[in-house]
């Protein structure tokens, strides 16, 4: 019975999964959470944009969330024993880079180092680095416009190369100690092999190609030459990182025998080259060709894959478009919406505060019984700006239709109604490329928690919407990563879509467009779509005057 | 020690000052509250565009009301007696038009009709004649332009025609029952001067100029032929109204025996010709040259005057302009904006309903120590359409430049602030065709209740405010036109501005511009045109692309 090992370090905790590859079923999981700062998120007082990670918290999670799962897995079932794990996968957040000594040691392990910030990890969400972030998009339009035209035109302050440029000007001691920088991505399964030095380190494609400019058609990373224009103290720094990078599936090295101890595991299990969460999670939710996975929270990331054997044009706005990043062969694509939980929570929190009973779903109720259109409402979703397809922090949120009987479970269902309109801008731009998207698998605790904007966002893009049934999908897209480092022989798994048909599952209920709201959708979407152009880009001088009047008639209509 | 007697037809009750014209001090004041109907107002089941009220009211008020105040009077000063009174003014609702007989008795006395609603007064916010309206202004639209020229463009549902045309479509018998139709801002004088017929009733020029077409331009009231067009059934109609209308002041008749005694005044008293509750408000208030009257309540009212002997070309979208309907000698201009204490109502009653503690001043007291721009935030004042001055209810309420953190009280102050951008758009629009407004006059209770929202008035407007002293403003102006009827020699008051010098008072507070704020809200409000004129009218082809950059970037600087 050959078993592949799935470990997941999200924002907060370690998660892992056991599954077994030939009856597709997950027999133990279990989770750690980091210990150092808050949450695992060392922050600064006064500095809302500071988010590190303690290196250490890895290594200990590490060790603690295999040894529990194995431990599970031995109650779970007898027959179950350690040599049975023929691979383990890793995914991890990312952009998170490490700096790091010439033997691989976090410089935040060094004594001189120890109460110093900038050694630590680097964590995704850390937006300290916004100035460097405008400095490199900037650069690269004047002299190499080409490497904009696969991030969506924005060079981001989370990326691998603002955070270290960010470093090397406000720490220039912790920079230049760093033998290199390493995706956390990256650091697991080197630790993990034994590896001793950067060097050694096997870098993977998707933190490469979607956070480091990384590129074949272009040699790797960035030039020295635009390195060393962005900053002088960038001289060198490219023989400091990699020349090349590989895709998820490929060897990352085989557990060293410290760590097999460690984890009570056998010495030599394959391990894949990483990845980062939410591409994991894409392969772990199912994502196939013509099936966009769309990760619904706070926020969204939407992917896609491409056949990296048919014509891919750049495709404005997209933040990323990587080959292999997602599954080996197929370009992958991110996307994604800024805000989409956080701004029903913003509403509901902000504009019913405290008040007993009112709570997403005494609006959802009441805003069941709408039809579309009924409100005379509509709104744009950029309280936190708009990452997909305007790339653009800068817009704000709006809504508009305001009458003096307007009701807060009418703008409920509105601002619900405007995020599925963000989604089916996402489709659209891809569909204009020649992605078609004829399905969408969606997964977290939005998705299961209300059918009703479920069934909103079936309507609204006209798509079947599946709802993956794993609760860690990240972990179970990192198990099947292991699977593919372990090879056919031990698995009998010759391709992830052969691991995905065995080991994805789905819950039973699917969202289907009802064809009668669709058509109502249709026409408020190109409502929404005049408002999109006309705020969102320089270009767009539509008059806006129908707006108004042709939701007041929809209303009517729907009403009549 | 001559006193004048100013009557006010409200919607609900009738309030009466009885005003020393060589003091300047109103002596005493009464009200009396409509009988019939839902305070006053007789509505329909099913049908909550209907509003009557039943003519027997204003008798029945119109003596109690006179008869308490002079009993008050005496009370208060023993000196007082009804000899000196000199002169009646008043004012009423409108337009609200009367079916009457032969005998100026309303067809509601006649048993035949008693039980019929469409026998009663049509009050001024009955809407059941949206369809007459539309048909009243499509046909002057085609063939007689010039009657629009002078009403904003757009024949209203509220006003005398569309009453009378949807009267005669719907019950024929009583249409073709009246012997005319007369305003109640013209029925009530002629009562008192005891006029025996329809014939002798003068009608005012405020009634006749701002809801009946009109015009000394082409004739008096609209055309044979236009009327016939309307309706065949309108053949004859204009022969049943009048030829020529006056402005209030002069005479309209004087008190006659019977009513002076049931008044327990003496017989022969001057009577003005009447006005429009506003209208003579605005007089009460203060109105002269450069001096707007702003009266702020659920929605506003704002007057200007201007004089005749200059030329004054039609302004689009102010929705009257008629001689003589304020004061003799000058042009009435008559404005407003649709809704702004309803906008405030609206959003504390559904954002925080029956939450103790949160009421207007809750969020006051937050929203003051905000700054101009510091929110982020700009709305559109459109909840209830859009009166001045583009004349269009098919508009609605607009909000943005929301983020994850935007709070209620933000919210607030940005439609305070809304309202007070549509309020300069209306001087705007005055002053670019010649119209200078120097200073604004207002009442009505948030001006008295908001210290805040008039501060903010005058930042955004960059004028003075000032509020008038008086709490019956309506029937201190009809007052005034009661003197001016009863003459100099007895009065001592040779104009309409002599007397108001002497009867109109002000609170000592003036609310004067902040001129830093103004500055901020000069940005602003080039912000909001730019959102009024792309979504209210169809030739604004503004790119919006800036709107949320700049509001963002005003926000930084406001912080910073």
């Amino acid at each position: 019975m050959p078993y592949s090992l799935g470990i997941d370090f999200g924002t907060n905790s370690v998660r892992a999964v056991l599954v077994n590859l030939e009856s597709g079923e997950e027999l133990a999981a279990s989770v750690a959470a980091y210990p150092s700062g808050i949450d695992g998120v060392i922050i600064e007082p006064g500095n809302p944009h500071l988010a590190r990670q303690h290196p250490a918290d890895y290594l200990v999670c590490l060790e603690k969330v295999v040894k529990n799962l194995l431990r599970r897995a031995k109650k779970q079932a007898r027959s179950f024993s350690p040599e049975m794990v023929v691979g383990i996968g890793v995914d991890t957040t990312g952009s998170t880079p490490i700096p790091v000594d010439e033997n691989l040691l976090p410089l935040a392990f060094h004594d001189e180092f120890r109460n110093n910030k900038n050694a630590l990890a680097w964590l995704w969400k850390d937006h300290t680095s916004a100035d460097e972030a405008e400095e490199i998009t900037e650069l690269a339009r004047k002299i190499r416009p080409q490497y904009l035209e696969r991030i969506g035109g924005v060079y981001s302050s989370e990326w691998f190369f603002s955070k270290i440029l960010h470093l090397s000007r406000v720490d220039p001691e912790v920079f230049q100690s760093s033998a290199s920088f390493v995706e956390l991505a990256d650091f697991i399964p080197a630790v993990l092999a034994g590896r001793k030095n950067p060097a050694q380190v096997i870098r993977c494609i998707c933190a490469a190609g979607h956070k480091a400019l990384y590129s074949e058609d272009w040699g790797g990373l960035p030039d020295e030459e635009f390195l060393t224009r962005l900053s002088p103290a960038f001289q060198g720094l490219r023989k400091r990182l990699y020349e090349k990078a590989y895709p998820a599936g490929e060897l990352a090295g085989r557990l060293c025998a410290a760590w097999a101890t460690k984890l009570t595991l056998p010495e030599g299990i394959p391990i894949s080259v990483g990845a980062f969460d939410a591409h994991m999670g894409a392969v772990g939710s199912g994502i196939r060709e013509e099936t966009l996975v769309k990760i619904l929270g706070t926020s969204t990331c939407d992917m896609m894959i491409f056949p990296k054997s048919c014509q891919l044009p750049p495709i404005p706005g997209l933040c990323g478009i990587v080959p292999d990043s997602i599954i080996p062969g197929y370009w992958g694509l991110e996307a994604g919406q800024s805000a989409v939980g956080d701004i029903f929570y913003w509403f509901v929190k902000t504009f019913m505060p405290e008040f007993p009973g009112r709570s997403y779903r005494y609006f959802e109720k009441q805003a069941e019984k709408l039809k579309p259109g009924e409100s005379g409402l509509l709104a744009l979703d950029w309280h936190n700006g708009n990452r997909t397809i305007l790339v653009d922090q800068k817009l704000t949120g709006l809504i508009l239709g305001f009458t003096l009987t307007t009701r807060p479970f009418e703008v409920y269902r509105t601002l619900i109604e405007a995020t599925a309109f963000g989604a089916r801008v996402i489709i659209d731009r891809l569909e204009e490329y020649g992605v078609k998207v004829s399905e969408i698998i969606t997964g977290g605790g939005i998705a299961e928690k209300s059918p009703f904007l479920m069934q909103i966002y079936a309507d609204v893009t006209g798509r079947n919407f599946r709802i993956s049934a794993s609760s860690q999908n990240c972990a179970l897209g990192a198990a099947i990563f292991g699977a593919m480092a372990a090879g056919p022989k031990k698995t009998g798994l010759a391709s992830v879509a052969r691991a995905q048909e065995k080991l994805c599952h789905f819950k039973t209920v699917v969202y289907r467009p009802n064809q009668q709201h669709h058509q109502m959708y249709n026409r408020l979407y190109a409502l929404y779509r005049k408002l999109h152009d006309s705020f969102g880009t320089r270009t767009g001088s539509e008059n806006l005057y129908v707006v108004m009047k042709e939701l007041l008639a929809l209303k009517g209509k729907s009403h009549g």
